[in-house]
């Protein structure tokens, strides 16, 4: 039932980001290769893989780095592939993969909170780039409409490098060019300038699509976030709730997609390549390390290898952490060393082939966990469903992966499905990925007035400024984290993921730790907190006992003491459950000399 | 505090509403001049009179008759209005005011239902009539963007009828007339075509202005919906929350506005007029009942009139009756007389000057209270704050139709707010006021499986089924109340009204009393449920104890009857602690023909 929805989701979500820097075919074929054979031999095949955010980042600046200096970027980048899958090979045989225990919590909150930080920022920074492809004449006047137009006319300073194009669609000078009868392509091809009320900065302004876009990016997610807390509406039957529910998202897309046909507004729509070819024509299937670089490039690819191979551990391995969570009671064991060795295979192979590197995705792999959840179905009204399991299996990874490989002969069904709408999905995955973040939990704390604070477990034993100072360090550390990504020396990038593990240990020394058990601990807070009622409780019963018998002792004490010694009602003293009320009034005539001694406890 | 919020929403909502289809001058004149003498001397003064959905439907319906027959309208209007006038003080003469104790819950609920789907209904509509206004070129070619224009050109078939306007502007014929160097406006007056792939129906596409419409009618509805509901949000202190949700639709409206203005689409705005005189040359600011109409159309307007009337007292009374519900614990007794006699005094003065008719409207009513709430600030979290009050006053009443008045010298400042934000306030409005309605909550429960459906009050009592009838008729009537309204047969409507009075005495026969009772009660549903857990509580305690007293009995019975009667140990077998277990087991040997006679209640 939810594999329908599974399927199409990341499938289509890689579409659409291989779109946006590799090349579309190169990453289908990439995608499903590696995805097939990761969801078949992996240890944890519950995990999604994907180009993630920060690889990504890394191929983007090796590219730079090609281009500045004049090297072969699909040569220099297959030997740093095969460098990367030698040294992550070597992580496995060394069982470096049981340094997955220094990622606790902390480290993994702060990753995953990044992750989809990243994901919203990116979906909200495609609809902003949307507006530049898109452009709106801001102050239109509407009366004088019937001037309004944007025609092609010759340019202004006609050089002769603007000759070339003009030759080879057969003119010889600009005069012999029809200007005037144009349109926008063959305006931009032969390099002329637009003219009129009704032409932005690169060519004439284009109504309505920005603002049509803007409507399918945000009703597409409160659509989607409204199906998908739909279980927990009060109408319908149990069966219909959950299947709007998990089919949310699908729903969405297949409402939207109708809505924008019927409009009519030609909004960016999804492209998929038709044929199974690489996308340049000067490679082939096969990439030489060496080509056309210096000898020495092998060698040296050692460097940047080293750097990769810490973001591709780290972007598994705690991506495999999260998924292997204690709070999602999987009944298989996990199998760290066994997942990496399959993606540093299969990286290795994308290397040579020239595809793009897959790794797990922390976002669509979450996205996919949440989404095979079981709940008890049948709960009373106002009861919240509880969490059985998690449907394990190798079918929903294996076919999400095959039918993405399929995607290219779907062509003239996804051309229909415009971007926003899926940018819309991105923005709300991001969003609900969010939800289960304690970190983001922990900050709402700030803007919380003490009385309106939830009784969450660590407020009960930490005090709430050394709450508030462990979310600042994972703040700083998430700001720091973005600063560098986005800044020049984004290459550190993976060497900072990795100091967020050194951050996490040094802040032993600041806190206790029985403060760092409540704060960073794997365990889901209702599982705790559950935990510490009963605790409570059984502390509370034993004080209970306690405080009767002393009671009774106490009585005892005033009763047997003595004739001239007086018998107080206690019990009538007691106001606190808590404290021990015991009154001892000491009267007799035995020490004079201190006249009477009255200990009161209350 | 809330003043403020007060005084520019309706204010807003009239000026916006007079330009449908009063003139706008006298509509904020009078409202002004009726609300001002209202607030001051009525009987309820948290009313808040307007041109309400009814009263603009009847004077529609006169304004196409007076059409058809060649009468003159405001003649005939001033007629009517003088003898509604003088039928609401004979209504006022005759005590008919005590007749709103037959207008119960089903009535009330049925009316305010209607009135609030209006509401949405004319939100929506009006946001689709943008459409009309700003047609969208569905189906662009956007490569063809640079022939895509809109110019004026001469008409193809040029009578002497369009000659007028061209010699009027200083062309004598087609051929002189500047065509391709017209703008819209003027195209339009001197009759032009308009020719071009930019061109719809009856002009130029116009690029972008209805979809941003769109974006700024749901994002005020959304935004002020959720600045409204931040008073029960754990963020911020009780201060700023419970002020950001006073003035959520203040709020919403500034940042509407600046955004708006920002974006610098040109989107229809609110207009004001900027001088004080009525808007048509033809008539002054008193008009003469009779006119140019014949003499008997004196007498004969007595027939509408006394439609009309019956059309104000329900509209005018069971606005009061919902506004002096038991629930809002006001302190200050009602005044339906009273509040009826001002009502007609100023319908008189109105028709008099040609001024629209003012009533009390429903949808301002009851917000104008439910902003006046006042709510148990400190309370604990998780606990609903307690209602305390309603700030009963003269002021705002008074404050919101000064400014009303005034706004004709705010035209610099009201300009700026764009006309779907407005529409945006009507909807949210609409669908607020939707939450109190009992009604709405028995349409929930049919789509509600037994299992989830709250603990309602007459849910206890009465049996689904007839639940589900009572909302059937109520709906029934609520369909023909609003097929009537829109339909030709929309002159009857105010006897429809009526009807739900009767149809509510019908149902005396198809339900008991004691079902109406917690089917049709003014009194809140959270009190009767405290009062009825109270009862159900006592009489617990009740039972209990008499289920101890019996059981002594029970036992002193057995303990003291004789030496061989069978000591039971009773309190073991009562199993359910509302019934009575009492077990004798009678062994004595005088009756030996009998047996044992064992008697068990259980």
């Amino acid at each position: 039932m939810v594999l329908v929805q599974e399927k199409m989701l990341p499938s289509l979500i890689c579409c659409c980001r291989s779109f946006r820097k590799l090349s579309a075919i190169e990453s289908l074929f990439g995608a499903s290769l590696t995805g097939v054979s990761y969801s078949l031999f992996a240890g944890q095949p519950l995990t999604i893989l994907g180009s993630t955010g920060p690889v990504l980042v890394f191929e983007k600046i090796l590219f730079k780095f090609c281009n500045d200096y004049g090297l072969s970027y699909l040569s220099l980048r297959t030997s740093i592939g095969l460098w990367t899958a030698f040294l992550c090979i070597l992580l496995v045989a060394t069982d470096a993969s049981s340094l997955v225990c220094y990622i606790t919590r902390f480290t993994e909150e702060a990753f995953a909170a990044l992750i989809c930080i990243i994901f919203i920022y990116e979906a909200l920074e495609k609809l902003f780039h949307l507006g530049e492809y898109y452009p709106v004449n801001m102050h239109n006047n509407l009366d004088n409409l019937t001037f309004y137009s944007c025609q092609c006319s010759p340019p202004t300073n006609a050089s002769d490098q603007l000759l070339q194009p003009w030759n080879q669609t057969g003119y010889d000078s600009s005069d012999s060019v029809p200007w005037s009868s144009l349109n926008v392509s063959m305006c931009k091809l032969l390099h002329g300038e637009f003219m009129g009320p009704a032409c932005g900065h690169h060519g004439p302004y284009i109504p309505d699509v920005l603002f049509w876009s803007i409507i399918l990016f945000f009703t597409t997610f409160f659509l989607s976030s409204f199906l998908k807390q739909f279980k927990t509406e009060r109408y319908f039957p149990t069966i219909v709730r959950s299947t709007i529910s998990d089919f949310a998202v699908f729903i969405t897309i297949m409402v939207m997609v109708v809505v924008d046909y019927l409009m009519g507004i030609p909004s960016p729509k999804l492209h998929v390549p038709d044929r199974f070819e690489p996308t340049s024509k000067h490679r082939g299937w096969l990439i030489d390390p060496l080509g056309e670089n210096p000898w020495w490039t092998l060698l040296v690819a050692a460097v940047p290898a080293l750097l990769c191979t810490i973001l591709i551990f780290m972007d598994q391995q705690i991506t495999a952490v999260i998924i292997n969570r204690k709070e999602h009671k999987l009944k298989k064991g996990c199998g760290y060393h066994l997942d990496l060795l399959i993606v540093a295979i299969m990286l290795g192979v994308c290397s040579i082939m020239g595809l793009p590197w897959f790794v797990a995705a922390t976002v669509l792999s979450i996205s996919h966990v949440n989404s095979l959840k079981v709940e008890s179905g049948c709960s009373a009204p106002g009861e919240q469903p509880r969490f059985l399991g998690i449907r394990e299996q190798r079918v929903t990874g294996f076919m999400i992966f095959t039918l993405m490989g399929c995607s290219v002969f779907m062509t003239s069904v996804l051309k229909f499905i415009p971007m926003p709408v899926l940018y819309g999905v991105f923005l709300y995955m991001g969003a609900s990925s969010l939800k289960g973040i304690q970190f983001f939990d922990r900050i709402k704390l700030f803007g919380m007035p003490a009385k309106h604070q939830p009784d969450l477990i660590y407020l009960r034993y930490v005090p709430l400024w050394k709450v508030h100072v462990f979310t600042l360090v994972q703040l700083t550390c998430l700001v720091l984290l973005w600063v560098i990504k986005a800044s020049a020396a984004a290459v550190v990038f993976p060497m900072m993921v990795l100091a967020l593990v050194f951050i996490r240990k040094l802040l032993d020394f600041m806190f206790t730790k029985r403060e760092l058990s409540w704060l960073d601990d794997l365990m889901p807070e209702s599982k705790k907190k559950t935990e510490d009622d009963k605790k409570k409780k059984a502390q509370e019963k034993l004080e209970e006992e306690s405080r009767l018998e002393e009671e009774e002792e106490c009585k005892l004490k005033v009763c047997f003491d003595g004739s001239n010694l007086l018998t107080i009602p206690v019990n009538s003293f007691s106001g606190s459950q808590e404290k021990v009320a015991c009154v001892r009034v000491d009267v007799s005539p035995d020490s004079p000399g201190e006249g009477s001694t009255t200990e009161t406890f209350l």
